[in-house]
């Protein structure tokens, strides 16, 4: 539906088959609106002098008015002009949108009022047109956006030819919605991959949940027997066996919701550990088996952030968020239930303030995004400067150009605190509006609480637990807001591990050919090379030569010509771009990886050495080894004497990071292979 | 007093004295204990068989008791055992501290038991037991922070020889200290420097400060309100009347908070800008006048982050916390008073378990922390092992030990997953701990003012505020945890940027001199320089030479031989190490820095154009100048054709980020002076 494009001929049509239906729909509502279905009915209420808000529903159509003025406003603007409408359609969409909320509030307000007097039974057309005006509301927003805000000159394939301003238009917003549309469906998949990680630990999880469960429910009953609680002490009924009996009962869900939170914390922190745990063994285990290719292109440092950095915020993000969303969804829903069944009247007023302060918050909120947006902006550019400045230091200080440059750099932050100037106002407002709707839904249930308990409709005790309620709503919805970006950054941190753990690794070691024995000729026939990084430039082209066991070849050329790279090749480090690389007549991808690396080995100039013992580094690379070995292989290799001699420990010594407690000879002359 | 040491003798006389003192003090206050100062009164308080809590004062003697029986055991052991006593202490610390705490509660529960009965009046020696309790408890840790924490085997100063193990252990203890005690020191000295620059703003920040001042008031006294509201319509007494009055005065204060808010917020948003501004100035003016071997020194994009991140997070957190700070401190005296005011019976209650809360999250939290830190720990070795494979990733490769490093890495994770599972009991320890204290006090509050409102000693409704304030109370002191957190973060920030702006340039271009013509006579005398950035590599040593005016000279060598650098040091870029550098027989230190060059250029290879437009590029430097100077200049340097013909807006053609708009020749040409 939001892909479509409609001409606005068709959007009129839609908006005009709306705005008569609405008016049917009232009419039909008003007239069902006595006993009996009767249009009599209709005449009665538009007795206009005898109006009374707390009994008469003509004022639904007088809504269903407004509300159809604005659609047709919008319909026949696009019909006029069709061209460039869909942008102010999309730009006034969150004011209409705030008149539409508006409206719907208006349902449930006039739903209390008709509840004013208690020997009202509502009839039929007053359930239709209070349901109606909500769900049209609505509808008339979903029109708006995904129709008058989809509006274009010629609609697509009517066959006509396209104007190629129009089509271009076309292609863009078209594009631009599969943009957001694949990033949407890519947060949401990399989320639901996430939640799938929690699942693979679902023993932790499901325990951790489930005391969680436990805990807000325990919770969820406190502020309920609070207010027993002062209900038992109030007036002349007040009893000490009440107030023990609540007081009791206080205690004891005061103590569950202890035990459940504390079994609820520690199963979080152990489930925490054991995902972070699966996501950095994954991603290692994924990194480690990338072609050096891979290496070549993604520094040490980068590979490790996201190792360390990105995996932790994963999993803290994930699993703090997932557990502050469950906690208050489970009381937000409890809160609810309690409410409503306190008092259904003091509960519609609560919730017919949500949609408004909702609708003050998006409003507010996109002006202030804005100037946000313009501010970091605005801070960026000074940064620019800042940085064209200090790169080029030297020019500056040769023409003496320091204190003109310090003005210049003032100017951009002047204009940073111009566009702070007017984000003071929209500061003031969306404080005012949104505290002004905070307070004053306290004072309207503080007073019509008030009303219904001298009116007898609601036990005066209630009004207390209600109260507090109320509150723990608002914190519920305030922290519910939160989780939304919360999860969104384990998400954002998410897609760079994921990126890495999915990676096939271009060269692969899938060979499994393992002869027992090797004679050692290596032929290069024809091969070309380039590195990936720089597929560009040409390492080799055609090189073919045959190196015959026994044979001892050096290879000479100035660096860069591709000395390295023929033994990288060998070592299956990388793959020719073409032309084969042969041991005994076998293409290196076809030999066992493992096997392959006991054969073919490189002595470097600086070797490697591990931060382990001695026997550690020299038995690397084999699955099993004793001391003898180690030591026969030192021997021979004369190296046995140092590390007995001039060690601290033998064998068993740390020869520390990179080998640095070792010098730099002995470090060489303890590379050698078993 | 913390950097004394004492011997164990010392300590324990110090103890002993203690010890006198409390049950003296004790003896003494049972002994005023009735309407006269009699020791009759002590034997009376001694009948046990008749004991009663609510009116027997005499426990206070069995309290001094346990605390100095905790003291005394602790004297004696440094006596015993001086040795290494020191570390003992400082590790029970937190536990004695604990017990101290207990006993400090214990007072205000002995005096409201007292009060139960209305017809005790107090005497003097209560009071005197009851304070005294509460200082010796808290006088008994300090004694023990301060001098059983710091027992020596011999004490400093006494003319004994020391041995040499002690004097090092004194030596280091005192160093820990003082460094302690210096960082403190700064992270104080960067508060005050980082609140003098609000001060520096002081017309918006005062009038910040005075409108969350208003915006707290008022909304401290919504609680007590709710509560009449509730009063007014309970029971038999409920009116309209007092319903509307109290909701009107709901409705005002309401209405001036949100007024207030609204204010606060702007102020705050404009003041914080103001304040961002400040900061990013000083900071580039600073760095600005900084001389090169700075920018050898530090890269552009390092000092670029601290101009952008660190002045950012500074002015951010700055503005946010010392908002939340006054907002909160203002709330929590407020409504300590109201609450006082309402009842100080039931506002005891919630004192008593302030130390006890406080506690037990000192004795959690240091678990708490240990294990932070060991898991922080673990995980840094596991990722100093995947840097360690991931660097020599060749080699890893070259032994085909993918899978033999990923189950490596996995033992390193599996550390980390081990010590989660010691926290995870530390984690359900803390929030049983908090939430049984939390909720705890909840239900005693509710208990005990349910029994005074029974009793008619607490007016009903008021029991309604009273939990409404406590709730609030709870929330000002969760918010004031994290205040010092996030200054901290700001001072953290500050740090390196006052670094910075504090830095006083090494090469100071104070010179005056100024002479009308210059014939150009440029000289080296016996010059010897080092870059400050390797000052052990020395570029020249006693280099001497002469130019003549209108000579033209020609520096040749290898690179690194101190071609570029004569030509810096002419620049007065850097300061030679010795000898002197002079034009016209003048230093070049003494010409003043804007004079000198207007005469002394370099015309580089790659020359820098800045993001300006060509105007400005070519007038850079320069005070004043018109197009027409611009334009002749642009003519003589042979540009005039080029810029006219070949740019898209002739001399206002933006040249783009270095240049990139021109091609490398144009860009060349366009480098000229005026």
């Amino acid at each position: 539906m939001s892909s479509s494009l409609y001409t606005g001929g068709q959007a009129l049509f839609i908006c005009l088959a709306f705005i008569g239906l609405d008016l049917l729909v009232n009419v039909f509502g008003l007239a069902w609106n006595g006993k009996y279905f009767t249009f009599d009915n209709i005449a009665h209420w538009f007795d206009l002098a005898n109006y009374s808000f707390l009994k008469n529903p003509v004022d639904f159509l007088a809504v269903a008015l407004i509300r159809d003025s604005i659609l047709l406003g919008g319909a026949v603007s696009a019909w006029a002009s069709p061209s460039g409408f869909s942008q102010v359609a999309e730009n006034v969409k969150n004011v209409v949108f705030a008149m539409m909320l508006l409206i719907v509030a208006f349902a449930p307000s006039k739903l209390l009022a008709f509840y004013e007097d208690d020997n009202i039974r509502l009839a039929v057309g007053d359930w239709i047109l209070m349901i109606w005006c909500i769900f049209a509301s609505l509808l008339l927003q979903g029109i708006w956006t995904s129709v008058l805000a989809h509006v274009t000159e010629v609609a697509a394939g009517t066959g006509d030819s396209l104007l190629f301003g129009d089509a271009e238009h076309e292609e863009r917003l078209r594009q631009e919605e599969a943009e957001k549309a694949a990033e949407q469906r890519e947060t949401f998949q990399l989320l639901f991959r996430l939640l799938g990680y929690m699942g693979r630990q679902w023993k932790y999880y499901g325990m951790a949940f489930f005391f969680l469960f436990c805990y807000s429910l325990s919770r969820v009953f406190i502020p309920y027997y609070t207010g027993e609680v002062v209900t038992a002490v109030f007036g002349d009924k007040a009893s000490y066996e009440k107030l023990h009996k609540t007081v009791f009962i206080m205690g004891m869900l005061s103590l569950a919701s202890t035990v459940f939170g504390g079994l609820r914390g520690g199963s979080f922190t152990y489930a925490h550990a054991t995902i972070d745990r699966q996501i950095r063994n994954d991603l290692f285990r994924s990194v480690v088996k990338q072609e050096i290719g891979f290496f070549d292109m993604n520094k040490t440092g980068e590979i490790c952030s996201r190792l360390s950095a990105d995996c932790q915020t994963m999993s803290n993000t994930l699993s703090l968020y997932m557990n502050v969303l469950t906690r208050n969804l489970t009381m937000l829903f409890g809160s609810l239930i309690f409410m409503f069944t306190l008092s259904w009247k003091l509960s519609m007023i609560t919730l017919i303030n949500i949609p408004i302060i909702f609708l003050v918050n998006k409003i507010f909120g996109v002006w202030y995004d804005m100037l946000s947006e313009e501010t970091q902006n605005s801070v960026a550019k000074a940064n620019d400067v800042a940085e064209e400045v200090l790169s080029s230091i030297r020019t500056v200080k040769s023409f003496a150009c320091e204190n003109y440059e310090s003005s210049r750099f003032m100017t951009f932050l002047n204009v940073t605190l111009k566009i702070a100037t007017r984000k003071v106002f929209v500061v003031i407002g969306l404080i005012w509006s949104n505290e002004l709707l905070q307070m004053g839904i306290l004072t309207i249930v503080l007073w019509y609480g008030g009303h219904l308990v001298i009116e007898n409709k609601v036990e005066s005790g209630l009004l207390v637990s209600f109260l507090l309620y109320q509150f723990q709503l608002g914190e519920n919805l305030r922290e519910l807001g939160e989780v939304w970006n919360g999860l969104m950054q384990a998400v954002g941190a998410s897609r760079k591990v994921f990126e890495f753990i999915d990676r096939p690794p271009r060269v692969e070691n899938t060979g499994t050919y393992a002869p027992d024995g090797m004679t050692g000729k290596i032929e290069f026939r024809h091969v070309a090379f380039s590195y990936p990084i720089r597929p560009d430039l040409p390492i080799m082209e055609d090189l073919t030569f045959t190196v015959e066991p026994g044979e001892v070849v050096a290879l000479v050329g100035p660096s860069g010509g591709g000395k390295s790279s023929c033994i990288a090749m060998l070592e299956h480090f990388y793959e020719p771009t073409s032309g084969e690389v042969l041991i005994d007549g076998v293409p290196v991808r076809e030999y066992d990886h493992k096997f392959l690396h006991t054969k073919v080995a490189l002595v470097g100039q600086e070797p490697v050495l591990y931060a382990r013992s001695v026997t550690e580094n020299i038995g690397y690379g084999l699955d099993k080894y004793d001391d003898d070995m180690v030591q026969n292989s030192a021997k021979l290799a004369n190296a046995h004497t140092f590390i007995m001699n001039d060690t601290t420990d033998g064998y068993n010594t740390n020869v520390g990071e990179k080998g640095s407690q070792m010098s730099g000879v002995y470090s060489n002359s303890l590379k050698f292979k078993l």
